[in-house]
C-alpha cells in the first residue's frame, strides 16, 4: 500500500518548518532540503519506480524505460522562499505520485514512460537565482554562471553542493535528458486569486514576462541630529519617492511592482544613509508594458535624485521573457479537465510567477494546472489550499497524464 | 617629552579604522576599543598623572589630589559609531592632553585638581543606547536596566565587559565621583556647519531635545509576482510615505526628522513585506515642537496605513530632554575664548547631538567647546577639521582650563 495524498503531506508538513514564524525553511542543500529528497527517492522506490539524480542535482522516478523517448514528465520542486508556505511547490510533487497512484488504482496501460521530476533550487533563496536546476539542464543558465554564485554566508554553489555529496563537477546542460521528454505538465498551488470564485483548477496560458532590478541610491552619510537639512544628501527619501512612484505607475499599467528588499548603509538610527539599495520586482502582461513601466519608475527616481543631491544607479539583475505554453498541450488539458466540470471549460489563466515548467517550455512543450488558493496568499506561512480542492487537482492531474501517456 | 597633538593623532588614526570603509569600528569593550584604552593609560603615565579605572569603566588621568573636591575636568570618547570619522570623540580626548602639555608648557600653576577623563561607550554602537559611561555613573541608567543590554550577537552588556576584563558587578551610580567635580568642559568637532563662517571655536548653548521612535508597519507577506495590487496589504507603502512625512514637516517645523534605519521582513526580492521596521530619530529646539512634530508624523503614518490595509505600532526608545549648559560657566568660556579672537566674541550655538558632557550637566556645571568642521559632515569617514582649526581649540581649551583652574 502507498501513502495516501494526505498520508504524503503529513509526513512532509513538518520538515523544515521553523517553530518561530511557522514558515519554510527549506533551501537548496541544506539538511531540510536533504530531507526532503531522501522522502522523494523513498517514495519513487515504494512504488518501484526508477530513481535517478542527475547531474544538475534534480531527482526523477522513472516508469518504463527513458530511453523509449516522448515521455509524459510531472513534477514541482520541494525547496522554499524564507519562510514560505506548505503548498508552492510540495502540492506539485505529491500530486504527482498521488494522481500516479490513482492511475493505477483505475488499471490505467501506459502507452508511454511516465516520471515524477522534483527539480533543484527552484525558489533561488539560498543563490538568488531561481530554478537553478531546470535552468542548468535546459543551457539556461550556464555552468560558470552557477560556479559563481555564492550565499549569504559567502559559500560557492559547487561547495554546497559538494557539501551535500552532490558532484558539482558534472552540471550543466542535459539535452540528451530533455530530448526524452514528449511533454511537461507542473501542478501548482494557485499564487493569486483567479481560481477563487471559479473552479478548483485551471489551466496556465502564460508566464509574465518579469525580472528583477536594483537601484542604488547614493547619498552621503551624516549625523542625523546636527545635518542642516540644506546639507543634506538623504537617499532615503529618494527611495521613498521611488517606492510610492512604482506602486502608483504599476496600477496605472495594470502591472505589478513591488519593492520587498532593502539594504541600508551604514543602517544607524542617528546616521544619515550613505545608500539605500532597493531591489524592484516588475511583472506585466507584455514586455513592452513592463519595459515601459521600469523606464518610468527610473525617471521618477532619477528626477528626484536630482533634488536629494542623490546619484542613482539602476542595475537589472535578472529579466525572464514572457513564456507562452504551448497552445495545443494547453488547450488538450483544458479540455481534459473542462469535459469534466460542465460546458464552461476549465478557467484558462496567466500567471505572473516563474516555474520550471517556464524554463522548460523553451526546450519541450510544456503546461501547468493550478489548485485554486482561497486568499491568495502565497510565498507566506499563511499560503492555503482546501484539501477538497488538492484532491480535484490530483484527480485532474490523473485525467490529463492519463490522457497523455496511456493507450 | 610628551608626543604633540600631530604625534598623538597619528598614533590612535589607525587604531580600529576599516580599510574597506575608510571608517572606525571602535565599539564598547572590542579589541580597537581596548587598544584605545590602552592608548589613554599610556598618555596619563607618561605624563606623570594618576591613572583610575573606574566601575563603570570610564578612563581617568588625575593631576592633583580629587579628594581636595572643586575639580576641573576636560575630556571625550574614543569610541565611535559604524564607520565613524576619526575626530568624533577622540579630537576631544587628545586636544585634553595637548592642552595640558600647553599648560605646564606656559608654566601654569594650578590652584585645584585637574582630570582629563575618557568615557565609555559614548556612541551606543554596541548596545543601542549612547553615552552608558556618564548615563551610569550620572544614575540616568540603572544597573539593571544595562544588564540587560544586549548587541546585535546576542551578548549582554555584563559579558561583554566581563571578557574585556571589566569586573560588572559595581557598574552603578557613583555620586561620590561626581560630588569631585566642580566643572566638566568637552571639547568636540562640530557636527554641523554653523561655525564654518565663524571662528575656528565655539562654545554650545543647548542640547536639542531628542529622540529615536520605532515605527512598526504591520502588511502580510505575500507573492510580489500574483498578488494582484487590490489583495496586497503592502507596509513598504506606509514606511515610504512616512519618510516623505517626516522630511516635509520637520523642514516645516525648523527641527530634525530622519529614517537612517531600516529592518524589513522576510525581506526577499520577490516577497511583498510582512513587516517593515523604521527608526525615526528626531530633535527639535524646544520639547513642544519635537511632541508636535513627532505627532504630525505619526498621524501621517496612521492614515496611510488605514488605506495600506497595514498596522502602525509606534515605540519611543529613547528621549532626552532638553539641555541649557551651565550659563555663568558657557558665557565665562565665551568671554576667554571671545577675548582672543575680537570684540564679536565665541560663536554660542546649540547641537542637535547629544554628549557625555549633556549627561553630566544634569549633576554638575558643565559646557562644551565646538571645533570648525568646514564640510558638516559627521558620523561619516569624510568627517573633518584643519589642522590649524584643531590647533586653535587645543589652545582655547588651554585657555579655558586655566581659567577654571589656575591660580
Amino acid at each position: 500500500m502507498t501513502p495516501s495524498f494526505e498520508e504524503m503531506w503529513a509526513e512532509l508538513l513538518p520538515v523544515g518548518r521553523s517553530a518561530a514564524s511557522g514558515g519554510y525553511r527549506r533551501y537548496a542543500w541544506n539538511a531540510a532540503d536533504a530531507e526532503c529528497r531522501a522522502w522523494f527517492e523513498q517514495q519513487a522506490r515504494d512504488r518501484g519506480l526508477a530513481y535517478e539524480l542527475d547531474r544538475n542535482g534534480n531527482q526523477w522516478a522513472w516508469l518504463g524505460d527513458p530511453a523509449a523517448g516522448g515521455a509524459v514528465v510531472t513534477g514541482s520542486h520541494l525547496d522554499s522562499v524564507p519562510d514560505g508556505g506548505a503548498f508552492d511547490g510540495p502540492l506539485g510533487v505529491v500530486s504527482s505520485f498521488a494522481a500516479l497512484d490513482e492511475l493505477r488504482a483505475r488499471g490505467a496501460r501506459f502507452g508511454r514512460p511516465l516520471a515524477i521530476v522534483n527539480f533543484g533550487d527552484e525558489e533561488g533563496a539560498r543563490f538568488g537565482v531561481a530554478c537553478i536546476g531546470s535552468r542548468l539542464t535546459a543551457g539556461v543558465l550556464s555552468r560558470e554562471a552557477a560556479y559563481d554564485l555564492r550565499d549569504a554566508d559567502g559559500v560557492r554553489l559547487p561547495d554546497a553542493m559538494e557539501r551535500a555529496g552532490q558532484d558539482p563537477t558534472a552540471i550543466g546542460a542535459d539535452h540528451e535528458r530533455l530530448a526524452r521528454i514528449g511533454a511537461f505538465v507542473e501542478l501548482h498551488v494557485e499564487q493569486g486569486r483567479h481560481l477563487a470564485e471559479h473552479q478548483p483548477v485551471g489551466v496556465a496560458s502564460a508566464i509574465w514576462p518579469h525580472g528583477r532590478w536594483r537601484f542604488d541610491f547614493h547619498g552621503e552619510a551624516n549625523h542625523a541630529g546636527t545635518t542642516r537639512i540644506e546639507d543634506r544628501r538623504d537617499p532615503m527619501l529618494t527611495y521613498a519617492t521611488t517606492v510610492l512612484a512604482a506602486r502608483k505607475k504599476a496600477r496605472l499599467a495594470g502591472a505589478l511592482a513591488t519593492f520587498g528588499k532593502v539594504a541600508v548603509e551604514p543602517n544607524g538610527t542617528n546616521a544619515i544613509a550613505s545608500l539605500v539599495r532597493g531591489w524592484l520586482d516588475s511583472r506585466a502582461a507584455d514586455e513592452a508594458t513592463l519595459a515601459a513601466l521600469v523606464e518610468e519608475i527610473e525617471r521618477v527616481a532619477a528626477e528626484r535624485g536630482e533634488r536629494d543631491g542623490v546619484r542613482v544607479e539602476l542595475t537589472r539583475e535578472s529579466y525572464t521573457p514572457v513564456v507562452d505554453f504551448d497552445g495545443p498541450l494547453r488547450d488538450r488539458l483544458a479540455r481534459v479537465i473542462g469535459g469534466k466540470e460542465g460546458p464552461g471549460g476549465a478557467p484558462v489563466l496567466p500567471t505572473g510567477a516563474g516555474h520550471d515548467a517556464g524554463i522548460l517550455a523553451s526546450a519541450v512543450p510544456a503546461a501547468m494546472l493550478f489548485v485554486r488558493n482561497p486568499s491568495g496568499v502565497s510565498h507566506s506561512p499563511a499560503e492555503h489550499a482546501e484539501t477538497a480542492d488538492c484532491l480535484a487537482g490530483v484527480a485532474a492531474l490523473a485525467d490529463v497524464l492519463e490522457d497523455l501517456a496511456c493507450q
